[in-house]
Order: C-alpha cells, then structure tokens, then sequence
C-alpha cells in the first residue's frame, strides 16, 4: 500500500489550513520538523502500513487567488504557529504547488464567501458546468499525478445552513435535481461531494457545512463502497468540552449553565462574523454537551472576530455546575491555539486513514473516526475518550499491514466496480 | 441488604469533609436536598440495592474537639457551600452525633496534625494501648448502633510521608512489631486501619497519607476478605487533570509543562502549608499525568494557604503544549470549588459501595473504585472516563438485587471466619 | 446638617440595588456589618459631615410588585451577597419599607421592562397623569417623613436608546411639549427627573437610560441650583478598565482589541438581554477606552444572561496589545462580583454626596463625582485615580464641617426660590 | 543636546534583555520597527531634546560568553517577541556590538549566578583589582566612542539580598572598606556602581538586586550631581498591580489576599529558582500593595521556573476581596508577555531620561522616574496614574529644548567638578 499513490484534493487549497497542510507536508518530506499533532504517528498506528504523510500528493482549488506562498508567510507571523525558518526551504515547491491548483465554484455558499471573491466568481454559473469544471479538475490531478487512490477534503469557509429538502434523502431525486440543472437545494460543497463520490474519491467534510455530506449522499457513497466522514474538525474548544462534560456526567455534578466565547481573527472569523454562516458553526459546536450530558443544560456558543488574533484562536468557558447540598461551582477554561497548526495534521491523519479505508472498500459513513469531528455523523458518542477507544478498536481489528495487499486488491476490486476512480 | 444496618465511622469526624458528610446525610433524610454529586444516584446503580445514604448510621473520631455544629456553622458561611437554612432543622441530630463521637488517637502524626492538638493530645502514647482504644471505640459503635456492617472512612488530615519499611510488605512482622509495642514504622493512620481490619471492617484511606493502606495491610485484608481502596479522594485539580490530559495524548500533542496552583484556606490548607505534610499530597496529586501521558512532562504542584478563601478551594493550571510544526500553545484552567462539597458525596459513595463490597465478601483492594482516588491503589489506569468505565462494567458484572441475599450470606460467612465484625 | 432629615427616593424600589441599599442601611443603623464598599467611609471625607448613612431615610417606586422581602431573600441565595443571617433581624423594618413604596410609571420604557409588568401596568398612559402622579409621591414622602432634602436616585432597568430631538436642548420647548402631553421624545426615566427637579430634589442616574438626564434638564437643575449626576454606575467590568488602561497609555503600549464578555443572570441580565435595551448599555461601557487612550481600538462589549449566575456577575476581558518591536502580548481578567453588593453602597455615597451639593447649593452636573459613572456626564476624564483624585480635591475645598451650616443656609435660600422642596 | 554622544553600559550585555535592547536600538536606526512600547516616544517627550534612540552607543560587560547574536536567536524563538525577519539586516551591527563587550565581575554574586560561569569566572578576585578593570572598560567604552556623556544600566541577574552594614550609610566608611580591600558588605552591583560614580556616569539598577545603589553611594551621587535610580523595572504583574490596586483603595474594597504565581522560562526564571535570589525579587515586588492600600493584605509572591515558556513570561494572580455587608468576590488576571520585549524599551527610555538628567546636573535620586520601577528608591508613591503623573510634571517643569544648551552647560560645569568623565 506504501507503494500506491494517494491524492488528496483540498477544497480551499489557498486558505490557511490547507497551506498550513502543505507546508506540514513538504517539511516532514524533508525532516524538517517532527510528528507532534498527528495523530497517525503514534505507535498504535504503525501496524497499518498507512500512506506516508511525505508520500501524498497534495493538490486542490479555491475561489479566491491569493497565493500559497503569500498565505504562508502570514501564518508564519507572530500569532499564527509557522515557523518562519521554514519557509525558505519550501518556497519553490509551494510555488509549484500553488500553480497546480485549480478555480473553484461560488454555487450558492452564501453572503460572506461569495464577498470573497472579486468579480463574478470563478465558477461557472450553471450547476451542471460547474460540476462538470470539479469532474474535469479531480481527472486531470489524477492522471497528472499517476494516482491510485484520491480522498477529497473540504476545508473551504462555512456555508450558510442548508434546509432539509426531499432530494436530500433520495439520491435518485437527487440525481433528477442535478441533471435538471436546479440546485436550489444545493450548495457548492454539495456539488464538490458529488462529483468525488462520482470519481470514486474518498471525501472528507472537515467543515460544519451541513450540504455536503447530505444523506443522499451519504448512501450513494455506501453503496459504491466509497468512504465519506464529517463533519466539522474537532480542533479548539469543542475538543476541550468532549474531554471535560465526562467530568459533570460521571460526578453527578449537573451543568447549569455552559457558556463559551471564541474569538478569531483569521478568514474563518470574518465569516463567522456574519450570522447566517455563523449559524451552521454554533449548531455543530452546540450538540455536544447535550449529547453527553443527557440534558441540555443553558449554553452560550459566541463567535467574535477580532483580527489582531490573526491565526491564535482564543476560547473562554464558563462552565457554572452544581454540586452536593445544591452548592454552585464554577470551571473556567482559556484554550489558545493556532487554528490551523491545530487542523491541519488532523487533515493529514484523515487523508491517511480515508485512502486506508478506500483501498479496503470501506463504503460509507465512518464511525471509527468519530473523534475527529465535532458533529460525526452517525456516531452518538460524543465523548472524547471512547470517541479514540472507537479508533483503537478500529486498528486493533485490521489485519497486519503484511496481509493488507490482497485486502487492498479487493477494496480496489469493488471501488473498480464503481467504475471511474483507477486504482492501484 | 437494605435492611441491614450499616454504620460509617469517620476518622476525623469533626472536621469539614466529614461534617458535611453529616449534614449532607441528615438533610437527605429529611428530604432537604436533592442528589447531586451523587454518584451513587446516577440511574446505573438503581439495580445494585445499595445501602440507603439516609439509612447510614454515623459515627467516628477526631483528635480535636471543635463541636461539629460549629463546624457546620462555619461551612454555611460565604465561601462554604453548606446552605445556611439547612441548620437549623438539623442541629439537634449535629449534636445528637457529636456526642457519640470518640476521641483519636496522635501516633506519629506528624508536626502540623500534632500542633492542632492542645496539651498532650487525646490519644495513648503506646501503639498498644491507642489500638486498643480504637478497638474498643469501634465495638462500641457497634453494639450501640446494632450494626450489621461497618465501613471505616480516613478523613483526617494528610500526615507527613511514611518511609518504606520491610514491615510495611510483611504482615507477620507488622504483627510482631505491634505486639511489641515498637510504632516507629507506623502512623495514627496505620493504627487506625489495623483497628478495622482487625475488627472485620472495611476500611476506605480518602487522604493522601500513605501510612494507612500498607501493602501488608492490603494483604490482610485480601486473606480476610475485608475491602478496602485509597488513596486520597479526587474531588477538584485533579479530577479536572485526569478529564483533560487524555485530550493531549490522543491527539498527539506532547505536554511542555503543566503548572498548578491550588490555593485553599481551610484546615487542610493550613495543614499543607507544612512542607512535610505537603509532600505527601504533592505526590499523591504528581503522577497522574505520566502514568496518563506516557511520559514525564514539566510539572508543578503548588499549594498555598489563603485563609480568606474558607473552604472555596481555587486552582489555576497552566497547560503548555506543543502542536503541529513545533508550535506551542496552552491551555489555563482555574477551578473554583468548595472542597468539603466536593469531596463529602463521594465519601457517601465510597461508604454505599464498601459496605456493598463488604457485604459480597470482596476482599483486598476495590479497582473499580479507582475513579474516586487521586492515587488509586493497584489502578494504573488514571483517565477519568475509563476509571468510570470500570465502575460500569463491575455494576454490570453484579446479579440483580434479588439475587443478592444469598451471596451477601456467603460473603458474611467468610467474613465472620475472621471472627470480630457480627454481620448479617 | 447631621441633624436635618434626608430622604432617598429610588426608582425601582423593589429591584436588588434598591433592596441592597435597603438592607444595608438597616443593617449599618444596628451595628451589624462594617462599612467596607462605602466610599464616603473612607477617612478622607470625616471632615464633610456628611448626613450619616443610617439617618437616610428611604422611599421609592416600583413598576413591579414583588415584595421587597422576597428580593431580598432571593438575594441572600448562595450566589448573591447578601448575608442570610442579616435579615430575621431586618425583616419588619423592610416589610414597613415596602409598604411605603409606591406604584412607577410606564411610559416608553422599552419592550423588556414593559413585559415585567403584568396588564396595563401601575402608570397612567398620560404623561402628564404620570407626571403628577410623581410628584404627589414625592411630596408624599417628604412630608410623611418631614425630610429637609430629597435625593431622587434612579435604579430602574436600562431603557432603549432615546433617540435625540430639539426639546432635549431647549428647557422651554421641553416644557411646551410636556404641557401639551407629548412625551414621544421622553422616557418614563424623563419624567422622573422632572418631576424631582420640579420638587427641588437632587437627581442621580445610576442607569444608562439616557432619557433621564437630557441636556435640557440639566440646564433646568443648574439653573434652580439643583445637583444632578450621572449615568450609569460604575461597578464591575468598566470599573476594571478605567483602573486597567492607563497602564497601556502611560506605557505607549498600544492596544489592539479589547474584547469583553459580560454574564450576568440578575433581572439586569434578562432585561439587557434584549437588543434594544442593550444598545444602551453598551454605549455607555463602550466609550470608556477611546477617551482614555486616545484612539478607538477594536473593541467588543458582549452582555449574555445566563439565569444560574443569579447576582453574581462574570466578567471576561481580553485585552491584545502591542510591544516593543511589534510583540503582540495579551492581558486577561475574570471578574466575579455580586452585582447590587457592588452598586448598593455606591448609591448610599451617591445620595449622601448629593444630599451635601444640595445643602450647598451647587446647581448642575457634579463632576466630582465622576468616579463613580462609566459615563460621568460633563467630564471627559475616565482614568479612576484621576477621578478620584478630583473627588479627593473637592472634599479638600470644602469649609470645615462647622462652618457649614451657613453655606447650607444659602444653598437653601437659592433652592427655596424654586418654591417646591422644604429645605433647612 | 541632540550632537552629544551619549553611551549606555550595559551590565549584562549578553543577556536576554539587553540583547532586545540592542536588536531595538539598531532596528530602530534603520527604521525596521515603530515606536511601540517605547515611553519616551509619547507626545509628552517631544519638547525635551531627549537624545534619540538611534543614536545612542551601546557598550557594556558580561560575566558569561555567550554571543549576542546566539542570544538575539533564541529570542527569535517563537514565545519570545523578537521578530526574526529583523535579525538578517542586523547581525553584522550585533557581531561588532558583541566583539565590543567586556568581561564582568563575580564578586560575591550568589550561588545561581556564580553557576552560569564556566570555570573561575571571568572578574578578578580582589574587589580593588575588579573596580580597577571596570574603570577601565568604562574609560576605554568612552573613549574609542567618543562620548560625551554615559549611562551605567545594570541588567545582571538577581543577585541575593545584602545585609545591612554600617559602611552602607557612610560614604567615607565605605571608601575605606574599598581601600582595605574588603568587600563583604558588597557585591558585583556594588562595585559596577561605584566605578560608575567614579567616573561620572548616571547609574540605573534596573534589577532588584540591593547591593547596587546602597544609600552611601545615592549620597556620593547627589554630592557629584550625578543622577541614579532603581529598583527593578517595573515591566509585568508589578506594573498591573500597581494599576489595579488603586481600585479596590478607592472604592474602600479590603482586600482579603493577592495571590500571585509568576511562570518564567528565561535565564532570570532560572536564576530566580534560587531561593536565596528569588528572595530579593520577592521583596522588591511585594511591598508594593501595603503602599498602595495601607494595610498589609495577606499576600504570596510565587516564582516558579517553567522552561518552555521561554521568554513568555506568565502570571496569574487571584485577588480576593471584601465588599458590601461583608460580601466576598474575586478578580483574576493573567498576563502574558515577552519578559524582554517589556523591559528593553523601558531601558532606552532609562537612559534617555538619564542621559538627559545627567547634562542637566541632576544629582541623586531621580524621583520623577518612580513610574519605571517596582521599588521606586526615595518614593512612596506606588499608584502607576500619580507616579506617571510625575513624569509629567517634570516634563512640564523643564525648559524647552531651545533654552536646553545652557543648562547642559551648566550641568557639565558641575559633572566636570567631579573629574572624571568627560563631557560637552
């Protein structure tokens, strides 16, 4: 599996995560830096001969055109976790990189993104060349690059919340909306997803956008045997709530009220700052408490932008509990993280373990990466520890990497069946 | 088993934790207050048929004589969280209790436990004679109370660190040093804990003190059939360590530093203000995180008296972590808790589930408690979530509560073989 | 002047300040608690001979109903700071309190505290009937309690933003549009004032309703000699920041964003929880740091309610600066305080100092009394020391004691030629 | 004044501090960086003449060998504030400015300090023979420099707290000491102080260390018109404490404890490890609130080293206090700042301010600079508003920058009189 090449195709190549991605990549390609923040490279995961983080082919597209290296050096400023030193080394391949990326599409994202882009957008109008543009982008990266496997990762800026609508529980309406060019119902995730399922990618929703991985979606991908997981990573203050609510839950010690404020000055911040995009974050950040509590104690979730914090996501909760003879304590938490040095070796752990699962013909939802995700679609279990005890499992359950080949030939087997994506 | 009687003897029982463990019991009686902080209450273990709290007879020792309603008093002040209205209804039974209270016993206590004392202290000089006074005090109790079952709770104040001892690994000749009267190997805890084993208790070391559960008295215990479990309750810092250090291990991100600062003003604060006292709760609080983390990061544990604090324990914790490209970030945390409030419902926990434990025959230490102790004996395992899980699995693992008689017969049995605790 | 009678009508009577104030004033006139949080106790103004804090005799209205007794009971909950024990003693004394309290007025006070009022409400619709009916309180109260002064202090709920209009510049105007009973441009808060003003009081806005004190009606009290003050007292988070700021202006540190979260579960919290009402206050927090730095810096005041705090109001602030060289540093603060504990002995200062202009005759704003207002009207200095300072100052231009009377007796003489209040 | 050339000396030069102070100075020369930070650089300075930044010539001495540019690296690191873009243009100027540097002394130094230097140590053993190689690195500083006028800063770590001696008090007995060779009753500080006098240098203690200016040298100072200060600059929870103390005296709030927790990684954390160091830090730093409040608070003053912070220096302080009828509440801070990007500027500012009242003449104590320091000698003052407030009423005092000349001529007349270092 070593030998096969994996793709991953980033959707928001040109943003802060996905640069942050690429500089991780290119610097542990060269030894630059060590392993802390993947995930994958702890010791549980040596057995699985997943694809080497330095062996990925990072490639991707995006609505805005700021240059790769230009993002760089901004993350590489004093609130934002790059290390300076590193860029000189990597300015040439990121460079190259930079100049493989690919426009993307506008189809209804919203007010916030679309101010993002000078001009009418990139993205053709109609539904059905804007797909057809992905389709096209996702075959040449593939055959440019001599791929095997592609897992495709949404890392673009939220989107407004998408309201439910019929098509999305029925891929065969939905696929009537698509060729009927109406996209009412849709959002460019929607059509980013789609057309990866279509090419027989793996796909990766990293972002709270509830159009993605719609369950229409989600079913065509179980049944070509494709693996798909969202939504929404879990780096900063949800991270910190799924490890410490056990706490409240197993004392008995009931929640009264739980109140958080985050504040951010990336590009993420500024579009969070509009309330209909806010929406669909304060949603997935919200569901975790009830989730693990057993009752929906008072919450606040507050998204404020403030630029001077450039990358340095700072998170204050107040979490106001009650204890024995009715007393009432209080925990307070200040978590300050680099936001993207925090999701970008998530995105390489998932890129890992998404070509794992599509060269073994995992087809669906994947629960096992539950704890990736602050919303994970199809896994109750919001809890931190036994989201990770789910992982461990996960491995523990694999055949040693030494058998993995005939494994992976049946995976490819099946995902052949479906037709577009070649594999190994 | 409900109908069996079960008393509590509190060593300490005129101090804080111990006090509102009185309170707390009293005002469940009456229909006062409601659960929480009860772990024991939470749905999971409504099939065990455990010991009523308000069927709990209590009883025990202290050193000092402040009267409990005094104490009281002083824990329904500002920074206490008993509820002041609570009193009034209670303190003819407060009273009622704190007569029947025995004086303790000052063997090797330590300076700081020693200077609370006035004069020559209430104890005997000679181990023999002090374990002989304990002996007799808890007969008494016994007998007066008619009780069928009894669990011994060490609330006292952290005595200084034990040095090792062969007699501390042999208990033949623990007995023979006892016999001759030769206590310099031993504190008032050891004492106190042979007392009880002796006597077919079950004995519980909430404190840090290392004196009470040597591993010839665990031993002892195991042969007899008698449960006992410490060390030193986790009721605040550390509880919040042992919910958020996994976050850092199963994400990969290598802790730097983690400083902590526990400001505290009640007697116990006054008492770790001592250096030597000190040491053995620092040590106690200290290897949480390698045995969570895998390795030994930096590390503080400071404790500070602040007398105008009362009884609201305040800690800061600084986490400083390192991430993705060698960024470093952090996390601070301050708790503000009342620590007798925190600690006193899981003494009520601890009691229920020994005297369970007792009545079962379950002999030596009790893992599946290991989710209430700071240092949980025999317990490597110091994640908060799956120290819970053991306590799920071992309510799983239990027969019904109809079930139950015949085997609290057997285990009665056994422990009547050991001669002086009537039971059943 | 110790000798003669002052009386304190409050608006909102039966709110937690006005309870506080209550409380404390009762309290203090038994000798059962200490004059910590009085500013006027500090030695400095010993030499004033102001009228004692336990001579003051208290009235006011109220829109709402709740008995005085209940509030005061609810704030001697664990997470309010008034002290249980204190009221068994107070409880007569605060119920006859509240038996003279009359009904408030309604006029344009904005959705939330509208909806506090069950049916039509306590006031006339009329202003002028409200007017009246205002006034004839006063008198009321001043000639059942045979008071010699008459301090009007207003502790109602924030009301909306009142939008500006020529009759707030122009005493004449003011009044043709009073007469004509079109109070479009008016607040019930106005009509408070102008009521006291009529009556010869003194007026203190401890609110952030900027309806109270209009210029017009400023202009009118400087005219008649009355004292009036203002708006909004300064208590937790702004209290903070005056003190906090001039760190960075005297240090050349600029600030990049100061960002502040305010939590609070009081009836002030469900009040300001609504977005109309909450403009107000915000204004009136926000314009703090622009005059004490010099420049605007990115700013954020969040007020959210959250029940469980009660009266303990929480107070998050991140403040981002820059150093040497462009480092970007950071300063945070937790604030936790009981909100009427902070306000009430500000209003009892308020109401001597105001009681002592009155006998003086100072007419108009008392900028002296800047210290106590986040928005001290007529004074553009919001740094606290120097506000204090100019407190500090006039206590220091004051005639001894003993020559005063002769002052107070030309204070009287101008303010009887107003006709109304019955001074000296 | 402005053509004059001014020297600074740094003791210490190849420390963290003064390494930020070179790397400003010289970015600053070449307009790589703002004035941030830099107090001198307000408004209120303009009319002074002050010599600029740019020009000022810095020299000094260390006792340990590590090169400024290595320094001037790690302080590039990320949790230090030095921008690393900076340091490529200025490593030739910071190579020459390290080349420049002498040796220092060890005289009785203290344990920790002692330890940084390899072997015996650099400094003569004879304190007559150590005065008489500081004099000459000070001659030939001002000689090859051509200097007009120099400015003596020690930044050394903190040295152990000297005790009291009759040759402190007594310029004469002091003298004699020195002559005898005998220098018990001194230390490194006291010599480098000395020999500054002596050569008609300003000298500043910018550390806590009390050996430096002992009042028989303030005396020599005043005696020749040479100006001094110290102690210890006042760049983080100090200099927020003496903000917010002024708070809680105004609003006759007691306070019941401060508590603070100082988290340093740097060389000064190290050092300060040492509790014979730390000492002397806490001293300096904890008088500072029974000036402020006029009681002495229960208080605690930890330093704790914390390696992986760096130069990110963090501290955490609980103030607890007393309101209203007895009411307890709480505010908590939490700083965090780059410990040298703080103090360089306040050390340009230093010796500026210095440089100017040394060709004015100023002899002794400079009371005016109170603001700049933790344990400002001569002054009671401790509130940062009045002691800044005092900068700006001797700024006010001075005569315009045009009238300066003669003065300065005057000032050197008299600096002359004491013979040794030229000027004008």
């Amino acid at each position: 599996m070593g030998r096969s090449r994996v793709g991953v195709w980033l959707i928001g190549a040109r943003g802060a995560v996905a640069t942050t991605v690429a500089v991780g990549a290119l610097a542990r390609a060269r030894g630059l830096v060590d392993d802390a923040g993947l995930v994958t490279a702890l010791p549980l995961f040596q057995t699985l001969g997943l694809p080497a983080v330095e062996d990925l082919v990072l490639g991707g597209c995006d609505i805005r055109s700021a240059p790769v290296l230009a993002t760089a050096e901004r993350l590489a400023g004093q609130l934002s976790g790059v290390r300076r030193d590193l860029l000189p080394a990597l300015a040439a391949e990121l460079a190259a990189h930079d100049r493989r990326l690919s426009p993307g599409i506008t189809h209804n994202v919203g007010p916030a993104i679309a101010r993002l882009v000078a001009g009418p957008g990139p993205g053709p109008a109609d539904i059905r060349a804007a797909l057809a543009a992905v389709t096209a982008d996702l075959r040449r990266f593939r055959e440019e690059g001599r791929l095997d496997r592609l897992v495709v990762i949404n890392l673009a800026s939220t989107e407004p919340l998408l309201a439910d609508d019929p098509s999305h529980h029925d891929p065969e309406l939905f696929r009537v909306r698509l060729a009927a060019g109406d996209g009412q119902a849709m959002r460019a995730s929607t059509l980013y997803a789609w057309a990866a399922l279509e090419e027989g990618c793996a796909f990766i929703n990293f972002t709270p956008s509830n159009g993605a991985l719609l369950p229409a979606l989600v079913e065509h991908a179980r049944q070509r045997r494709l693996p798909v997981m969202g939504n929404d990573g879990k780096t900063g203050e949800t991270l910190v709530k799924s490890a410490l609510a056990p706490l409240f839950a197993s004392r008995n010690l009931p929640v009264l009220s739980w109140e958080g404020t985050n504040l951010l000055g990336n590009l993420d911040g500024a579009v969070l700052d509009d309330p209909e995009h806010r929406a669909a974050k304060v949603r997935s950040k919200d569901q975790v408490l009830p989730r693990i509590l057993g009752y929906a104690p008072h919450t606040g979730v507050h998204i404020h932008f403030v630029p001077s914090l450039d990358d340095q996501k700072t998170a204050w909760d107040l979490i106001h509990f009650q204890g024995f003879l009715g007393a009432r304590m209080s925990l307070q938490f200040t978590w300050q993280g680099y936001d993207s040095i925090l999701a970008a070796p998530l995105v390489l752990d998932l890129a890992r373990l998404a070509a794992y699962a599509l060269a073994r013909g995992e087809g669906g939802l994947l629960p096992h990466l539950a704890c990736f995700f602050k919303d994970p679609l199809g896994v109750a279990e919001q809890r931190l520890v036994p989201q990770f005890a789910l992982l461990e499992e996960y491995v523990r359950r694999q055949p040693p990497a030494a058998d993995e080949p005939q494994h992976v030939q049946q995976g490819i087997a099946k995902a052949e069946g479906t037709g577009r994506c070649r594999l190994g």
